[in-house]
């Protein structure tokens, strides 16, 4: 049996989600179409608005709905730091550690010449400009430790370091309530590699 | 930090999709605003136009933008048998086996008083109706044997068999491709109680 035309298109809009698949898709639509219809358009209508209403940072390169963004626009932050992440989402996510008070850049992609992301869609110039300010000491690299987050680190430590400026990146290791019985080789070897003493008062 | 107002109510809504929690909306709502913009738009376009369309066939109860639906209104079936259903998502999976000819009804819900889905609210007077109809000879119960789909298999199944009918429900056993050692104890005591000659034409 063929899915009716609108089900189909919604079917197809909603496998376009990141990880959606047939069966999710499927699941979806149909309680989008079961419940009761308020609910189903008030998620259209959010999806609009949101849409409508976001840009990104000029400064940043955030997603926002205000410019400069929420964080730009705060004056009290550290502007000895600036955090590079490669999405939006990873700046709710850090913030929401409380551990970081200073500011972002995101890059919006890693880079990935063989899929077109290069210099220029990584927005490496916007992000040395800004790195390069005065008041700039520390640039903290908080990409995926993956193959394509190894690469862009390696790139931009290397532009970054002809700044004299101090370049970081997030520490590899055990991740918290992670079981060493079930740790990958690579993270289990960075964990030992990066061993700190039990006195270390950063914990 | 907080989200900005129209972000949060994307989030909020993705959240009332099925199995969808904080991390997942956030994930769906950061890759609507991010993506261009045209895309997300259609998705939202696409739900407006499914929920708008969308109505319970007045004969079987499946959520259709026909009326009668796409089965009910196919005269080539077999009218003999009428399969159960939970949802209307179940018409379309039992429809992609092919192995399935008759006419449906779907329930909207499995009994479950606590959960206030009474008699009434599974459409019981409605399907006895459809199931008292001359031509039924077979009522097939397709519902999940979880505690819930066994009520209403037993409530049901005691119904009909006040018209004399046959009612029949869908095997229980091994999923193809499974692993005994995997399995539940149910799941193999009804796997070794229902043992088929292997010589069965059904194979």
């Amino acid at each position: 049996m063929r899915f009716n035309q609108s089900l189909e298109a919604l079917i197809n809009n909603l496998k376009k989600l990141p990880g959606v698949g047939d069966k999710t898709a499927l699941r979806y639509a149909m309680h989008l179409i079961s419940i009761n219809n308020d609910q189903s358009l008030q998620l259209a209508e959010a999806i609009k608005n949101a849409v409508d209403k976001h840009r990104n940072c000029s400064q940043c390169n955030t997603l926002t709905d205000i410019e400069p963004c929420c964080v730009c626009s705060q004056t009290g932050r550290d502007r000895r730091l600036l955090c590079v992440v490669e999405s939006t989402s990873d700046v709710y996510l850090l913030e929401n550690t409380n551990d970081y008070n200073g500011y972002y850049f995101v890059l919006g992609h890693l880079l990935s010449p063989i899929d077109g992301y290069g210099i220029e869609e990584i927005k490496l110039p916007q992000l040395l400009e800004k790195a390069a300010a005065e008041e700039v000491e520390e640039i903290i690299l908080a990409l995926n430790p993956s193959t394509e987050g190894e690469t862009t680190i390696n790139l931009i430590a290397s532009e970054i370091n002809k700044l004299n400026k101090r370049v970081t990146r997030l520490s590899t290791g055990l991740p918290f309530g992670g079981n060493i019985e079930y740790s990958s080789a690579v993270t289990l070897s960075n964990a030992i590699k990066r061993r700190y003493p039990i006195t270390d008062s950063m914990s």
